[in-house]
């Protein structure tokens, strides 16, 4: 099977030796972080399973499905709205990003003081290292940061990338453009497929995707209970996942997994004692293989309950849209409105986010918050004073950790959690 | 006079110490790098005159056009239309940001990691050491970069702050929301003076601010000479004086200096050696009294001869808006239509600053550029990829400048600008 691996990525045009040296490492990285773990849920062995077949049987899958008829379309963010992608019978994958292995690479084009998740994305495409970018027939950014904004020109350059414009402000008029962008992306996605939508392929699509957020909500929700029946650095790596595993698929599976929890939480076990402070971490996303801050603190006696990021519940907190709808027209509404409603910093203002942490610490009874910033964002940077106001006022602890993905910091990160966990316990 | 002058300072609340340092500072620094050139336009005497009172008679000429009910108003950018603020007796003025004097008062809130420009503003305002922002009665901002949008979130908290929403891209949809932009901020500024527009008003807002910009364009013209009649460093200043001086007394004294230096440019006097290598500066802009990377070049053997920025070329250069325009709706939408011209790089995709580089850089007749950019400035750090390789196909030398206001790199500054020259010489 490997032999058959290693020819579909010499097609693809991988850079082997590079390739070579990722998957080494990647193993060895997932072995020390993952699977020193104790007293996982046995679920989550599916999930180990999709890490180790992540650049080989999922990249098999999707080659098939190309020869079938279906489109791979890269994506980057949780604006773009995977119900149109996939009533079109298109593949939305999330792109790599989150790695220092490709940062160099990078490095020779974009400047150095910019997000490593911009820079480990653009230099997989550009190192020729990762399977996702070369399986993919097109990308589709946004604009969500000045960052991934002026970046995307450089990238098309590699690979074609399609960029909807998500609006700075909710206002009425941002509404409308935001509308009229989802209506482009869907006559895009039309043209780009040469498939039409129709309101059932939508309504089909519409529920796939609702099902997947579901199931998400489900495992979050059982993350409300103490002791917790899951570490968080197995709930982030399903979070992750779910941005390239096949929909249906990973949804049964996240619900075989909660079941699992659901008896564990009923029987009071947990993979950490009732006593480790629970923190809750708040801000920018990360992307396979960024377990940073997850694998420090929780191998530092704390436990991560809870992240409100886009690789948490971001992802999933929006009102479900409606399953039902009888135009494509109608549909198309509903999915513009319900993506408006993920509070991200790039909006202004944004105060609902504010609200939002403060809640989700309450709910998650968390001790504290480590606020994470990926360097160099500014949107997430700023937005921390009114965040930090507003924690502190409801007397929560909260650290700021403005990090990469280099080893460098490790223990100066690893040295201000314990400071939290200090003020905490 | 001075007395009095302290008596209004102490009115405004500021900070009468810090102020007090800040001009005692700003006093020598100009002294040294301006009035320290030699063979300067008898016309510049003007403008000496203006920074030597840019906390005195001009705070005092806005506080009296106060008492007779005008509305002073601080922007931040060249998209926030004047004739708007004009035509509803407001003054607008260009707020204070281009001073290291007010960083650390901005990052005892603000993250390091952003912009000095921004950083500088809001330190201004947190100091109580701006007589501007202290004269104000309210601001204007935009979402042009990520770092203003969330900034002004928080400088909201000390001075009402209304926000333009610029968008992300030029096309239509994006067009019809500023013009809805547009549109509600003649609304909100009809509301707030108590005043309401009309055409007549308007078109007279519109000629005042057309004559401003063909008085800049005039002097940039004159600049296309060789020998330069004007330095860089001078030419500069006047651009800053732009956006706080009275427009019509500017204009009248932009073309005096003009006449000045059409009969140099016909005798052959220039304030440089003929053989002097003429340099373009591109990027972002250069508030008072950022002249830093001008004065390193112009004491290191090079002549600045224009600049592609916010405070050069990227303010008047888009065509002028008619000045006989029957109504309110006509007139919006001419303005809208113009300011949307303006290339700056929070736009995406920008092609169109790559050509306006290239050409500025012909019609120079510059050696070659100095991309200067505004640490942590994503927009225009990232967008120089393009711009590097259009020059460079073009064969002009460039060199990418990422600084801030700080002294501790001037030496580097001045090293990288000597190899630049030696390139060219």
């Amino acid at each position: 099977m490997t032999e058959d691996f290693r020819k579909m990525w010499e097609g693809l045009g991988l850079n082997m030796k590079r390739h070579d040296e990722l998957l080494t490492a990647l193993g060895q990285f997932y072995e020390g972080i993952y699977l020193s773990q104790t007293n996982r849920p046995k679920g989550m062995e599916y999930f180990d399973f999709v890490v180790s077949e992540v650049h080989g049987l999922r990249i098999k899958e999707l080659l098939d499905r190309k020869k079938e008829g279906g489109s791979v379309v890269g994506t980057f963010c949780v604006y773009v709205p995977d119900e149109i992608i996939t009533a079109l019978n298109g593949i939305s994958v999330g792109l790599c990003g989150g790695a220092q292995f490709s940062i160099p690479d990078a490095e020779e084009v974009l400047p150095r003081s910019i997000c490593p998740l911009i820079k480990s994305a653009f230099g997989f495409k550009l190192g020729m290292i990762c399977p996702y970018f070369e399986s993919a027939d097109f990308l589709v950014g946004e604009t969500t940061c000045d960052g991934k904004k002026k970046t995307w020109e450089l990238l098309n350059e590699h690979i074609p990338i399609y960029v909807m414009e998500t609006p700075n402000t909710k206002s009425d008029e941002a509404k409308k453009l935001w509308l009229a962008e989802v209506t482009k992306f869907k006559d895009f996605m039309e043209k780009k497929t040469g498939n039409k939508v129709t309101a059932d392929k939508l309504n089909e699509s519409i529920k796939i995707t609702n099902a997947r957020r579901k199931a998400l909500e489900r495992l979050y929700e059982l993350r409300k209970s103490n002791p917790l029946p899951i570490s968080g650095k197995d709930a982030l790596l399903i979070s992750q996942i779910a941005f390239y595993d096949d929909p249906p698929r990973f949804t049964a599976k996240v619900n075989e997994l909660c079941d699992e929890l659901k008896e564990r939480v009923e029987k009071g076990i947990g993979v950490f004692d009732k006593k480790t402070p629970r923190l809750m971490i708040s801000g920018t996303p990360m992307p396979v293989p960024n377990w940073k801050i997850h694998h420090i603190a929780e191998t530092s006696g704390a436990a991560i309950a809870v992240e409100e990021t886009c690789t948490g519940t971001r992802y999933f907190t929006q009102p479900e849209i409606p399953e039902n709808l009888k135009t494509v027209d109608e549909q198309i509404q509903a999915i513009a409105e319900r993506y408006l409603k993920i509070n991200c910093a790039c909006f202004t203002p944004n105060d609902e986010r504010v609200a939002d942490v403060l809640s989700i610490a309450k709910k998650y009874d968390v001790a504290a918050v480590i606020y994470y910033v990926l360097q160099f964002c500014h949107n997430y940077n700023i937005e921390y004073v009114k965040i930090e106001k507003a924690l502190k006022e409801n007397n929560i602890p909260v650290v700021r950790i403005e990090s990469d993905y280099g080893e460098e910091d490790i223990e100066q990160v690893k040295t201000r959690i314990q400071g939290l966990l200090e003020m905490v316990s």
